[in-house]
């Protein structure tokens, strides 16, 4: 990769649960179990999944990512939006207030979220370091080429910036099909 | 709309026969019926859906367009083709060489066809006064960018270009939900 490249991971729809969801959807006391890390450090995608409604439809078994959270969060693409018929504003993770409701369902128990539901604003995660090479700063709204026939810019990409942070752009399903991406590809910041 | 702004349509998944595959489908002698006129002078969505399947799951109803043409061709979103379990090209309508495979069902009959399924290639309609106006020829490759918050800059735009065209960018759904782009708004050709 030269200077400004970065890989791409594609974030399918899931969900980050508080632990007292978590108990409530699981059990007493349950605690989340790792199927496999992710690409940002100490994270997870667990073996639990969770059955999430909304009006119009279901996703029976949406990946719990762990640890658990201070605050429950599903993660959706516009697509999956229509189908549960919900209208998640694109939103920065951890900032869930006014977003949409949705239901939870799990082995031992449902919820019902008067919000939570968000469509995952595009974003880069930088290691700290990263960012002081490419001379990009927390909060930064970056712009972002990818290659090929179905190339895109994507604009507004906003820079994460954190020493636990691996360097790691995140779109969502819509985004990788429109520009035709996989998980793994690579894209250039261009300013 | 100041000079190098243009209205965007999204295209839902849809289907266009051949008039043989219609009365396959529909029976012998069979004239599809008009539901509504499309942006496109002279076509149509017909009153007509037609189911169709690949390996891996089924649209029950898939919208046909009218008239009928030369060659059937599908036309869906990458988010779709997941669904049937199939891998079409990204190819300009019309050019079904090579596409996927699938399988048509109607209330008079069914088609196994070993190709016809595409992922449309972004693209503009121009009638010919508006390219001539824009400085735009047949077969150019145009970027185009879209406002908002979840703004892009569409790449490889492929201009098409004739006097029974109307002034019309169409993308898939995955291109609109990537952008949050809705039907009817403006977009604006950069270069």
């Amino acid at each position: 990769m030269t200077n400004r490249q970065i890989p791409v991971g594609v974030s399918a729809r899931h969900i980050h649960l508080s632990q007292q969801h978590v108990e409530i959807l699981f059990g007493e006391g349950y605690q989340l179990t790792e199927m496999k890390p992710l690409s940002q450090p100490g994270q997870y995608a667990a073996n639990e999944t969770v059955q999430v409604s909304g009006p119009k439809g279901t996703f029976p078994k949406v990946r719990i990512l762990g640890p658990a959270r201070s605050q429950t969060q599903l993660e959706i693409s516009k697509t999956d939006s229509f189908v549960l018929g919900i209208k998640p504003p694109v939103k920065e993770s951890g900032d869930i207030a006014g977003s949409a409701p949705m239901k939870l369902t799990g082995p031992a128990g449902e919820i019902e979220l008067q919000e939570g539901a968000i469509i995952a604003a595009r974003h880069i995660h930088f290691h700290t370091d990263d960012a002081k090479r490419l001379g990009v700063k927390d909060k930064d709204r970056l712009r972002v080429r990818t290659g090929g026939e179905r190339g895109v810019v994507f604009e507004n990409v906003i820079a994460r910036v954190s020493d636990s942070f691996a360097l790691d752009m995140h779109i969502d399903t819509d985004e990788a099909n429109a520009a035709a991406i996989n998980n793994g590809d690579i894209a250039e910041i261009i300013d």
